[in-house]
Parts: structure tokens; sequence; C-alpha cells
């Protein structure tokens, strides 16, 4: 999988790139993260990017021709996803991961200040995502959110190869919450590990393990059982 | 604002904080941002944090002792919150970190591998908050995120005072999707900047803005409209 980032912040996207599971995933060279930078394109004196709104109104908007320039100047694939991180954008899930995980490439254009000249939109039709309503400085973080969560879906990223069906949201309960987990020691703090648990009994173990995670989504998360 | 985050992987905490606007928001001693290390805190010769889920099971789970130390060691502020990151949790929205801006510490316990062990949330009763409906390798950029829209909210952080209002999710219009924007040139490709947003005419150029953002919102998020 071939990421290219389009920041105007490079350095948070390689930063988090260089640590943990990321940079295992490119040094095992299965995935690439590209940057760009829509700054390197401005055809600016002072090499800006963006400008005051038509119309009036606080902050600056991203122009058109660095970020068209910066978009036409990656390779694409033939089997690629265009995508713009925006909080107006279909709501980012594990469903999407899973699928936007099956392609070969994915541009990712992050945003700044007050947004994108809406032309932006209009020329290049991404598909808008966002990953939850509230408001973020860039589209930088959930540029890299997505990168970790897709990421985890593609074959040999992981570690190990069942991780990625066995978290909350991804186990084969689909949309059930995961049920808790106990390492040692049996007692902390007067706090005991539930006695199944150490039984030994498989069978038990499981019915235990369905009936908490059902239980939990019950109480947290009544939506994802209807 | 004081962030404390518990982490295994403080260097991405570190890095992300030394970019961008976080960065100027620590110079302007406006939010201060503290990490700390479970693995500081193990007592195994290892420095090992997790170790095998009771009852069998792919994956390490988080141990009680070094998280609970860990957040032992640090010192609490009188108006302090207390959240973990986990998929489990209550959805992060702009009104809870509009909510948590008013606090004067916040400690963020983030989870990694297959999670925590059950008695660290009994224990130590944390908030849960979720950013969303998806599988990320560790709570580092859920993290992030909240440290990033959190401080949004706090006085003095954004260079304008009035810039955190006017986003999606956080403008007068609480809940509708932010209006179209349009800055230089009047033309580009063919598109043309909408004739109104030229006019001068402020009054026309608020309602067509209020229409704007009113369809956008029926369009993509019904939702926010009840």
């Amino acid at each position: 999988m071939i990421y290219d980032v389009i920041t105007l912040f490079p350095e948070i996207i390689e930063g988090y790139c260089s640590q943990s599971i990321t940079k295992r995933g490119i040094e095992k060279d299965v995935i690439t993260v590209n940057t760009h930078n829509p700054r390197d394109f401005s055809k600016d004196k002072h090499k800006r990017v963006d400008d005051t709104p038509y119309g009036g109104g606080d902050g600056m908007v991203l122009m058109c021709q660095p970020i068209f320039d910066c978009y036409n100047s990656i390779d694409k694939k033939e089997n690629f996803e265009f995508i713009m991180l925006t909080p107006q954008g279909e709501k980012f899930s594990q469903k999407i991961a899973k699928e936007l995980s099956q392609k070969e490439q994915i541009i990712l254009l992050c945003g700044h200040y007050e947004g994108f000249d809406e032309r932006i939109r209009i020329g290049l039709s991404p598909r808008e995502i966002s990953i939850g309503d509230f408001v973020l400085t860039g589209g930088e973080l959930p540029a890299l959110v997505l990168i970790d969560s897709i990421s985890r879906n593609i074959e040999n990223y992981l570690g190990c190869d069942k991780c990625a069906d066995i978290d909350s949201f991804s186990e084969g309960l689909e949309g059930y919450l995961e049920y808790p987990h106990y390492t040692k020691p049996r007692e902390y703090n007067g706090m005991k590990v539930p006695d199944v648990l150490l039984s030994g009994n498989h069978q038990e173990i499981e019915a235990f393990r369905k009936a908490q995670s059902l239980e939990r989504t019950k109480l947290r998360r009544p939506d994802l059982l209807n």
C-alpha cells in the first residue's frame, strides 16, 4: 500500500511514521508513506498557499493552484483512492478501514486554517472523510488515524496475523465491544481475576467472554446491537 | 492546562507536540505536555509491562502494577480529569472538548496491545473516551486528537481569538456544517467564485452562507438537525 499525504506539515506525518508499528510496516515494505507539500508548488514569491476569504470573515482559505498542482504531481496507481480529511465528510469506521485496505494507493489531502477553497472539492472530487464531530487544527492527525487503522488490515503488517480481528469493533462478533482482559497477578490491590478464567475450561471461558462482551455492548453501545 | 500523558511511546507525543500550533501553545505557556512511561515503573527485571491473558487468547494485556504506579506518581491538581483512551468509551465530541478545556489538568492513559487489565478500569475509575468506531494500534493518536481539540478552546491558544468559534461543529449555528469558502483567484480552471461573495453586500453574503450551511447539513448530516 502506498500512502501519499498532501500536507503543509510533512514533519508531523514523518515523525509519527518513524515510530512503533508504522516504522516496522515501512521497514517490512508492507506500506510506503510519502509526503507532498503544496507549499513547494506555490507560484507566489513568498510561497503562500492561502489567502483571505471572498465575502469576508476570519481565517485563511487554502488556494486552488498549489493544491491542484501538488495533487497532479503524484503518480497514480490504477487502484487508488483520493481522500480529503474534513469534519464535513462521511464518518470513518472499521468498515471503511477494511474497504480501503484493498486499495493499492491512498492519497490523503490534509486541510489547515479555515479550510479549502470550494473549487478543490468541485475540481478534484475527493472522497471526504471525517474522524469525528470535533474541530482539529489540521488533517494530519486524521490522516495518521487512517494510515494506522487501514494498515492494520493489510496482510503482514501486524506481527500476529489474527490480531486485527480480535480487537474491539473488529472481532468475529462484528460490532460488539471487547470482553474484559486480565493478566498476572491473580490478585492486585484486593482485586481478583474471575475464577472462570483460571478454570482451564475453554467452553466456559468462551461463554463468559461472550456474555461479558454482550453485556458491555448493551450497557455502553446499545446502538451497535440494532 | 497541564496534559500528563501515560504512554509506552512518549516519542509519538513529544514529536507531535514539537510541531505547529501545539509547539506555539507550549512556548506561550498556555499548555504544558508531560509524558510518563509505565515502563519506567516496571518492577520486572526486563522492564515488561504486559503479559499473556488469563483464559487464553492472542495478544498481550497491560499489567496493573506499572500503570497504577505510573498514575500514582503524577502530581494531581485540584481540578483534574483522568481519561482512558479506548474504543469502548463515550464518543469524543466538540461538546466534550469545550467541557474539558475548563479543567486545570488532564491525565491521558494510552492503551496498546490487546488492551488494559480490567482492574485498571475498576481500580482507577478513569473516564473512558473513544474517538471513533475503528481500531488503532494505541491510544497515542486519540490522545493527540484530544490535546489538539481541547487546547483550541483555551484562551490565547490560537492566534486569532475568534477562530475556535467559526469552524465546523463550533460556529454559532452549533452543529451545522460550515459554508463553502472561496479565495483568490476569481476564476480557476473555469470555476468561478459565486457572484454574491464579490458583491460587498454583507446581508446577502450572510444569507447565502447560512443557506449553504443549512443545505450542506441537510444533505450530509441530517442527524445534526434533529
